[in-house]
């Protein structure tokens, strides 16, 4: 179990007359908040391996579709299913208390990027 | 299993002496199409679901990042993290087949939106 401390205790300064406890105090509050820090951190590496594993194969799945509409002369953008894919994910970022704002930005810097190999994939053939 | 068909199949003109059963071949091309189609939307939608609930639970972390620093006077930027981040991220990204260079983009992104948040934070405690 984590001990939650008081705000503000281990960036305090020391008064003079409680001197020596007090250094003592604060090593153990930087000993508490670098251990932290360090569990934290790598429960965000984590999450970051999964998110970069999750966006490859994401991007393998949009270069299929991407092929499947160049094989079968479908139209490259489709207004409707992005409106959809929009709403969708703000219902479910609301759900998971993320901003819906920002997983609408999300999906926009993906979708950029998807666009991007788009044309790659569109110029190579062409050349 | 999924049988990939000839390209641009379902794209030609039908020619005229055997119009009828191209029409007919178009139309199993264009079912085909866009079974194929909803099935790799299916994953994408999937996939895309499993990024916002990894991004709200990142986003619950380097909250509790930003208000450890600020409890115990750590400062708010450390740039040896983030090379080590960004470092580490391009090698998961390479060992995928992403492209580094959008991973090191992605992690900036989401970087930009946490200086974000730590900022309202820092702000809301000012006020």
């Amino acid at each position: 179990m984590i001990v939650r401390r008081a705000p503000g205790r281990g960036a305090q300064s020391c008064p003079g007359i409680v001197r020596l406890g007090c250094v003592e105090q604060n090593r153990d509050d930087n000993t508490y908040a670098f251990q932290r820090l360090r569990e934290l951190r790598g429960s965000i590496d984590n999450i970051d391996a999964s998110l970069v594993h999750l966006l490859a194969e994401r991007f393998k799945l949009t270069e299929r579709v991407g092929e499947l509409k160049a094989d079968h002369g479908l139209p490259p953008a489709d207004e409707s299913r992005e409106t959809e894919q929009v709403a969708r994910l703000r219902v479910l970022a609301e759900d998971s208390h993320l901003d819906p704002a920002f997983a609408e930005k999300f999906l926009a810097f993906i979708v950029a990027e998807v666009i991007r190999r788009h044309e790659r994939i569109a110029e190579s053939r062409d050349s």
